[in-house]
């Protein structure tokens, strides 16, 4: 129940691509990440997706479309939905998912977490 | 499925205790609202409830503790538990919680807002 800092939270990993469990609301996960790079391609079968930008730039490839999300920004991945984040610079983000969301989704390649620390 | 700005969506209200969805992650809502003042004691049966500050201070009364939370900082209101927040100047917040849930929980008052509208 007390509060969590998320600036304070992200001084405490420097890896990328390796998101860090920081709250639980019912059986949904708030995640950390830092990100630079290109990630795989993949998608979620069963979840929507929520990114938040806290600091920095990425971008959300889709198929048929790439959007630029910059810091107060998000956009929610819909279920199904092949996506790859990219950034050319590091990138700070809060992810929303149920818990046991895998990063990779369907794909399982060097990316893939399958266990995610609590921090 | 394109992003969402969150100071260009908190520049579409400026009503105080009156919570407008910015997204829809499966059955959850995303919300902005503007507090200033004292809201009323209630809880959440069902749920837990995400604040996250995203411009100014708030304070989360407990009915054994008071939180102070500034921006960048987060806090989850675990379910059934009575709050009330609280906000001396007015104060920005994100709230994540299942779609349907009342923003005075299990009180009815002159706060209560019965319809949320989508922004």
């Amino acid at each position: 129940m007390s509060k969590i800092n998320l600036i304070e939270k992200f001084n405490l990993f420097s890896d990328k691509w390796s998101p860090k469990i920081i709250a639980q609301l019912n059986d949904y996960h708030f995640k950390l990440v830092r990100i630079q790079g290109d990630f795989t391609w993949h998608k979620h079968d069963n979840t929507d997706e929520v990114f938040i930008i806290l600091d920095g730039q990425m971008r959300m490839d889709y198929e048929d479309e790439q959007i630029i999300l910059n810091t107060g920004e998000m956009i929610v991945v819909p279920k199904g939905k092949n996506h790859k984040p990219f950034a050319e610079k590091e990138a700070k983000l809060l992810l929303i998912e149920p818990a046991g969301t895998l990063n990779t989704g369907d794909k399982k390649d060097s990316f893939t977490k399958e266990e995610i620390e609590w921090i």
